[in-house]
């Protein structure tokens, strides 16, 4: 909230046992607002699938969304932050932090995370095949869920990549979580 | 804002010209909030590759996000509120709509579709491959971008279906616009 009126960020975050991380730069405006005692909002939502029913009244789509409020808690300790944001990374790209250049400390210091508790969330999900009017099953349309993941595609490697470097397994290999 | 919280609700919705249409059930609270002149923000969000630098601290995604505010209309008038929900079924699977059951005035009664003019949006993007410390280009990693995309599976067919239906093409063929 600024000035009344709500922000939106998207943003890449990691829970981590009964919190979540997020961060960015000390510079940015969204994440300075949160760390003055200020509750946020986290709402995350995957989409599974469409939902094709006989109607257009019970199409719908099947998904996964949760919904948390907290007070974020800035993390100062200069030990803890790396901590957490090798945590995030290897969230992220499981299995490619023991091929990075480590982070300096100069990077951790320009680095703000805030840990937002799940003290509070709901979740909606929806599974499964339409649900039809019971009269419209005999109606001659196929129905059914087309499910949608995010999946991914060839790797295309940085035009500046020190030649013979192939994409290793943990970039093949990644899948969402 | 219910009671000076912000509420964030998942949903389907379309862009149609300069606004966006929203529906839900008559209801649904959040839908019944946005009648009242309130301001709305809508967020949309597509991811469309994780960006892995020689670095953790360069890490990032590649996306496309929009953010807007506008005070929504309820579309009050039955020909013109069957007018957007049909255009938000031919959105969300185009092609499907002549193949449905068509909707009865029943349906259309108890469905309230929201248009939400863009008047102030911004949006953000990234592209494009890492963006490295200069030092760092001699490290002897891969780097890159991994793509992804929100991918159709095998569709699932509705165990109620008549026998002998097959999934049409707009099933077979649908992609994320």
């Amino acid at each position: 909230m600024v000035d009344g009126t709500p922000r939106v960020v998207p943003t890449l975050y990691a829970r981590r046992d009964d919190h979540v991380l997020i961060h960015g730069s000390p510079a940015a405006a969204s994440l300075r607002h949160l760390q003055g005692g200020t509750e946020v909002c986290i709402a995350v939502t995957l989409i599974d699938g469409l939902v094709l029913a006989r109607s257009a009244f019970h199409h719908s789509a099947n998904y996964r969304s949760v919904i948390l409020y907290g007070v974020p808690r800035r993390i100062d300790d200069l030990a803890e932050r790396r901590e957490a944001l090798d945590y995030l990374t290897d969230r992220l790209v499981p299995g490619r932090l023991p091929y990075l250049r480590p982070m300096t400390e100069r990077e951790v210091r320009a680095t703000t995370v805030l840990e937002v508790p799940i003290d509070e969330a709901s979740a909606k999900v929806r599974t499964g095949p339409p649900g039809d009017d019971e009269e419209d099953y005999t109606f001659p349309v196929w129905a059914g869920v087309l499910p949608l993941r995010l999946e991914p595609g060839e790797p295309i490697p940085d035009p500046r990549n020190l030649d013979g470097l192939q994409p290793p397994d943990h970039v093949r290999g990644w899948k969402r979580k």
